[in-house]
């Protein structure tokens, strides 16, 4: 424990992040790498200093290796390990180092394994998966056939993953995080907490909570506005796990007390794992009817491990035919109203309820756009309804015209965060 | 037209990206600004060699566009220009280049109106947003408070725009885009193709495809997997249009005789927009029926523009007593094979094609995972089936312990690439 302890804490180790492959610099691909590994690093108290993104070209691979691994504790380098032509961080590494490529045979012999288990043959493409640089050691990839490599000069680490997201986490989670963490883990603490908002922009709510000057340098509040929502986001910084939390504590108090009306959860949560939360804890059931968000309300809430418990049934009613088949709702309303209306998401929201013989039930619908407006309904016009023991509740809202899929999440946020309040007793 | 012939045509203008935020760098969020950029300058002709992201540090944001505007023709930064004290990047700019921050009154009147028209006071650090570098010229955020800034030596341009993405590009697509596009457009083309597989692994599809190699440099075949199937990105580069085009149409001869089992599309679409196309060309109408993806592929389906044309309704039966009383599956199948089997999911599929009297119907149930296993069904096991007017087709799939999310894509991705066989005519 001795090296954890003294002035080695004070200095937190520094990561830098490499991702190659042409698809994430021409549009084909976003990059979720970078953020997946600061995430974990920063568990560990590992800062991210900086990430570079090149392309599948050997010269500005090894350039950006070079730079690196001169400047900073830990490197680590995603893609371009893959057994097509297109892959070429292996050949920019040996060049790099100036070594040779060599045969391992463990590789060869996972490899092997990987095809034989799924009845296909190996063929000499995948062979190439067992020639590593010399000096590199290995580490078999556990979903697919690329290995892990490190370079590790005894002060420095250079780890070099393949960029499919999947196999790249599995090489990190049993083999790169416990060895970076051995080596550098603890030398420093980062503690963050989140506090998610909804219904308030991100100036007015600056205005609301501030930036907390006064605690600076050890706290910072950042604020993150997204369609769903501004999140305030706490990280402290320091040697001490205590020290840190009581800071943050005070914090804390001060943001819940300042944005109380907006904040729907601290803990880092999404609004459909605290819904998912509150129905499971207390024992309560649902049931959604969707019309313009065509079923992305009930898809996130059963993202939720476990949803089956809580989560009964969904209807996704695009037609007006199936709005009257199948919740009840009766066709004069429609016709009345038109089905982008508040009489027509309380009929759809009290229809499921009874047919799913749930606690409560939620329905939306609206104008998602880019076509489909009416006379005095613009694109983003919505309705959401949520009924429940109490009765139902309704609310209308204009959501523009910011494309169709934006519109979508938009609606969800509100009808799931109308919910939330319902359940909870506060004013919707 | 001089300027855009000759020699100068024969080298691609090229970019580097910076973005700027905390958030990019502690796993809080996914950088999507550079994905969506180089696929806009990349349908100009402008390669993205580099894209690098720091956070809200003025130190390091300085020294990363010191060191980019040195060797490239574009520099865009995005982030960093928000209302709150954790955005940095003009301090960092002003630092770098020696200027002080200059008030501009057109900035000052624009943020003053954007929040009259919403109804809301404008507090000082609104205000705050009207201050720029001195020699930077300015461009009005349409869609929030931070400018869009530019600095242009002559020959070089750095372009710096605020990192909320919908800011970002409403501002490129008005102002940046069209400026790029002036100066450095069409010198060279880029020509990109795409092919879209599901049902093959990257390495078999490599054997049967290729790499191409006969026709480098100025064609690239890469291929990029994902839990969606293996697409083949095609890419050209050169000084002619008309040679680069007759390069390109004889490798996708090759590649779409080679392919053609697995191959389900040969343009820049996904397979719910593929499914969409068909279903709207054809004039048919769908219905789907959902356990285990609980909506995502409805969700998914209606993403698409116009889907109301042809999609009409779905259910999603997350309990038994849904797939019995909306659905009509008789309960003794369920209590005698278990909700996740093939004669569950023939019952769903007939039930919803009945009740909502469309062409087609499709319906999944599966073990998502991570709980809920059972005898001889394993987490990843899922049945999926389609119900059309030649009957209907059933399939069982293991996918895997893979993760839920991933499972309810798999499963989406296997039932869509079914009802899109059974549709074609083809091999199911």
């Amino acid at each position: 424990m001795a090296g954890r302890q003294g002035s080695s804490r004070s200095r937190a180790a520094r990561c830098r992040i490499i991702t190659v492959g042409d698809e994430l610099l021409n549009g084909i691909r976003v990059d979720t790498n970078t953020s997946w590994l600061a995430d974990k690093l920063s568990e560990m108290g590992i800062m991210t200093e900086q990430a570079v993104t090149v392309g599948d070209d050997p010269v500005m691979i090894a350039a950006s290796v070079r730079e690196a691994v001169g400047g900073t504790d830990i490197v680590i380098v995603t893609g371009g390990l893959g057994p097509t032509l297109d892959d070429r961080t292996k050949e920019a590494l040996a060049d790099l180092f100036e070594v040779k490529m060599t045969p391992r045979p463990e590789v060869e012999e996972a490899v092997r394994g990987f095809f034989e288990e799924r009845g296909r043959e190996t063929t000499r493409v995948n062979l190439d998966q067992a020639l590593v640089p010399a000096g590199f050691e290995c580490r078999v990839n556990p979903r697919g056939t690329a290995p892990g490599m490190l370079k590790d000069d005894g002060s420095h680490l250079l780890f070099v993953l393949p960029g499919v997201p999947g196999e790249m986490k599995a090489l990190f989670e049993e083999w790169v995080g416990p060895l970076i963490n051995d080596r550098y883990g603890g030398r420093r603490v980062i503690v963050r907490r989140w506090y998610r908002t909804t219904g308030i922009g991100e100036s007015d709510l600056f205005d609301l909570v501030g930036g907390l000057e006064e605690m600076a340098p050890a706290v910072n509040l950042a604020y993150l506005p997204s369609p769903e929502g501004t999140t305030l986001y706490l990280t402290g910084s320091g040697a001490h796990e205590e020290t840190l939390e009581a800071l943050l504590d005070s914090a804390e108090a001060h943001i819940v007390r300042a944005a109380r009306q907006y904040l729907y959860t601290t803990s880092d949560i999404d609004l459909p794992e605290h819904i998912a939360d509150l129905f499971s804890r207390r024992g309560l059931t649902l049931a959604t009817a969707e019309s313009c968000t065509g079923g992305l309300i009930a898809s996130r809430l059963t993202d939720v491990p476990g949803a089956s418990e809580w989560f009964r049934r969904g209807w996704v009613t695009y037609s007006d035919e199936a709005k009257v088949e199948e919740l009840g709702v009766p066709a004069e309303i429609i016709s009345e109203f038109g089905a982008v209306s508040s009489p027509v998401v309380i009929s759809m929201a009290e229809g499921a309820r009874s047919r799913a013989k749930t606690d409560y039930a939620i329905a939306v619908s609206g104008i998602a756009g880019p076509t489909g407006e009416r006379p005095g309904k613009p694109v983003g016009f919505t309705c959401i309804a949520c009924a429940g023991p109490e009765g139902t509740v309704v609310k209308e809202h204009h959501l523009g015209s910011g494309g169709r899929t934006r519109n979508k999440r938009r609606s969800m946020v509100l009808l799931l965060d109308l919910l939330r309040r319902v359940v909870d007793g506060l004013d919707p």
